[in-house]
């Protein structure tokens, strides 16, 4: 666990805004037994996130090295405005989705070079300071993206802090930031709401014979429409570069469809292929070829465990799992998915102890 | 396991295709005690499924009582006109993803009435017969199609196979057969893998801020391209008619961005949170409402091992597990989806043993 003392980050940290995402800042720099003052336009959520242990409710006087801005897109140039006007000595960061609109609303502001966006690459469906946790960041990327002019001390502090919450840290420059959101999240996400747009209404007899991939597919567009409508909203320009983009390739599919060009379509599928394989592996490593080893459970409590320890006994890293919903059957299908070199030892593994068990 | 003496089939069984999905029917069949017959236009195929016990080539003289056809979706026409030739008196099924194009082809073909089209909701990302498994179909839908000639006895031979083989009946006429595939799943591969298209040579930076997100939405577009052009391209009318409807509102929330028009884009997403409700929930129930618990994992065999049967001892049944790919940190972070009621319950014990997870 980081600590303060060996930290450039001192404290104390205001964090502005005790939502989910500032709440849980908030808890990890207490973790690192960092002073944390607590400010939000709703003095119930800054009690609830006191009461936590997230910190003290600010107060008139009170002075932070760091000023964390944790609103709501929307709101981010206003609050971190007011957050460089009222700690005149404090650098200052936000947690937001986007990071060109918020700099643009501020430019010509004094003392915008006190000023680092940056952006945890983490969340959950829940929202509100309960939902709140230290551990929100572990392990996750941090995005971290000064401005041309921003000062040197505080990029430093701002990175710091990321590292105290547990995050990778990625630096960008801002514009490269959002044009890479808008396609590894903003794209997907509204792309995977259109298609699960496609099932409101269809019929339930169609519907059940949805499988595993639609579900992958259209997981994500189940978060909070106010919220997304206004994340990819703010980063417009990215968004619509890329939206149109993928417009125009599936005009091609289209055609490729009504013609019967078999090639062509196979061809976009390939291109598909091929940005899959784009995404970076696991601790960011090259991909390594994979294997899903799929295996019957009885659907009660302790049938993971025990499939978990035999599969642990076999000595097998299991990199992904999956657990198939499955209409009609009071059995689960879980794919386990290894390494293609580990994947016979695993289904011996599991077939010796009496798994009904298939690659 | 369903014993072939409680059941209208009887065999023999001929399995025409011994690649994944031929050689796994004809392995649940001999599972059941059914002597199952085997051809394929490669010789090799044969003998290897044969091999692993799915039965013993088919010979000239050889009178089944069921012919299973499965072929590349290009050859099924072709494949069932020559089993109904072959074998007078036998009833025709397949197993191929689209329904109506091969009745189409076969439109006048003397004693169509025998065949009856099926479609099991099962694969995997490997193919030939060495892939194949008795417990391929086990609690899978399986699309029963009979169109409006075919003999009722056929239909219930068809439905018996289904049956033996583990799946789950769902009877369809073959138009709506192809509808349903159309929407859960044709057109999500589709749109699945122009998402994946953008990132294919996009840089390892921007790639760097890949979430579980954009990994869910992309996964399927990882197939097999060849074998997707050819199921995607013969259900060319209803995957069109949807997809048009698709590219018309993307062109919609493409308005909606460039135009800043925050109630549209927001519309758009509510259609989609709407979509993913209608997508029947575990065991075809109604969809409950499931919360997220996710839990630090050390990255190495024995411990998600020693986290499931600790989740075990809970009590709570967990219906669903992620373990995201986190970039630079040899700790896994692994999301147990519980019922919302469990959640508090589930994370508590987890915690008390030493657990460090959050909702």
């Amino acid at each position: 666990m980081p600590e303060a003392s060996t930290s450039v980050l001192t404290g104390p940290v205001q964090v502005v805004g005790t939502g989910l995402i500032g709440t849980s800042v908030a808890l990890a720099c207490r973790r690192a037994g960092l002073e944390v003052l607590l400010s939000d336009l709703d003095p119930d959520h800054v009690r609830t996130a006191s009461g936590l242990g997230a910190g003290r409710p600010a107060e008139p006087g009170d002075t932070p090295e760091l000023v964390v801005v944790a609103v709501p897109p929307d709101h981010l140039a206003e609050a971190i405005r007011a957050a460089l006007v009222a700690s005149p000595d404090a650098v200052v960061t936000d947690v937001g989705s986007v990071k060109l609109a918020p700099l643009d609303a501020l430019a010509g502001q004094p003392g915008l070079d006190r000023y680092v966006g940056s952006h945890p690459m983490a969340g959950s469906e829940r929202s509100g300071p309960l939902a709140a946790s230290a551990a929100l960041f572990d392990g996750r990327p941090w995005a971290v993206t000064p401005a041309a002019d921003a000062r040197a001390a505080g990029v430093r502090l701002v990175e710091a802090l990321a590292e105290v919450c547990g995050g990778v840290v990625v630096r960008m420059r801002p514009e490269e930031h959002d044009r890479a959101v808008a396609r590894t999240s903003h794209v997907p996400h509204l792309v995977s709401a259109l298609v699960a747009g496609t099932l409101a209404g269809a019929s339930a007899d169609h519907l059940a014979l949805s499988g595993q991939g639609v579900r992958d597919v259209t997981r994500i567009a189940a978060g909070d429409p106010g919220l997304y409508s206004q994340i990819i909203g703010g980063n417009a320009t990215a968004v619509a570069a890329l939206l149109g983009e993928l417009r125009d390739r599936l005009d091609l599919a289209l055609d490729a469809v009504r013609d019967g060009d078999r090639a062509g379509l196979a061809s976009l599928l390939a291109h598909g292929v091929a940005g899959t394989l784009a995404i970076p592996g696991k601790h960011g490593g090259p991909p390594r070829p994979m294997v899903a080893v799929v295996v019957a459970v009885p659907d009660h409590p302790g049938e993971l465990a025990r499939l978990f320890a035999d599969a642990g006994d076999s000595g097998v890293n299991i990199e992904d799992v999956r657990i198939d919903h499955d209409p009609g059957r009071l059995v689960g299908l879980v794919e386990l998915d290894v390494a293609a070199e580990h994947a016979e030892e695993l289904l011996g593994a599991l077939e010796s102890r009496g798994w009904a068990a298939h690659r």
